[in-house]
């Protein structure tokens, strides 16, 4: 089976699993484009910039740094012209520190949707809104 | 033409441009089905809550009163099965007590993706997230 047979919303379930849940980076290949764009991510330190395989990898792997054991929940998916839609349900515990916030231990939880924009079989990039104030309010709670 | 004609695209781009954007509250039942669900949206009031469209229309003043002159800007849209979602950009003015906020005439920005199901030509409810922590960093800037 070649990428392109690949149903695209299973393409895009996998990448969550795989790369972003699990952590693997060397999925990256298997499931990014060669040149992917972050159209939109308020709060995201990559917001607006434009990866190679391998800056993508070093994205997730200090994305995930803090919340080692994240798990994304994948709620529903949309399935559009060029595009996979997905809303999701994010947990992990925070056990590195984030600025401002010491290593806590504390269960964090959160929700999302991302628009993923897939051509060839790969998704190229993404515009995504995450609802970090529910984050924030739970670091911040003594 | 029918409601059941009209495209589902164009239906929910004039939703947010007559109800969301100016306020019309009498539009609210050209487009809004007789019970509209608030599947998810954290923050919002009446996240979980299913409203009448009396019900929906009360939400539309009280959610408008801070921000009078408000206005989305749509900027993708995607058609799929039983939805429709977008993705848009929000601007507004400060011009009413938001709590712990006194109206203070600042111009606020934020975005947001809202997943839309449409059925036999009405809007049924919503799955939202907004770019919350953006607008209270803003009301915090002194």
């Amino acid at each position: 089976m070649t990428t392109s047979q690949i149903d695209p919303v299973a393409h895009v379930a996998g990448f969550l699993r795989e790369v972003w849940s699990a952590g693997n980076l060397e999925a990256v290949r298997k499931y990014v484009a060669e040149r992917y764009t972050i159209h939109h991510d308020p709060g995201d330190p990559w917001n607006g910039k434009v990866l190679d395989r391998k800056g993508f990898a070093e994205r997730v792997r200090l994305s995930r740094a803090p919340f080692p054991d994240q798990r994304f929940t994948l709620q529903e998916s949309f399935l559009a012209a060029n595009a996979v839609v997905i809303t999701w349900l994010w947990a992990g515990t925070h056990l590195a520190d984030l600025p401002g916030f010491a290593a806590s231990g504390k269960s964090i939880s959160t929700s999302g949707i991302t628009i993923y924009y897939v051509a060839d079989g790969l998704i190229t990039g993404h515009w995504q809104i995450t609802d970090r104030l529910g984050v924030l309010l739970q670091l911040r709670q003594p």
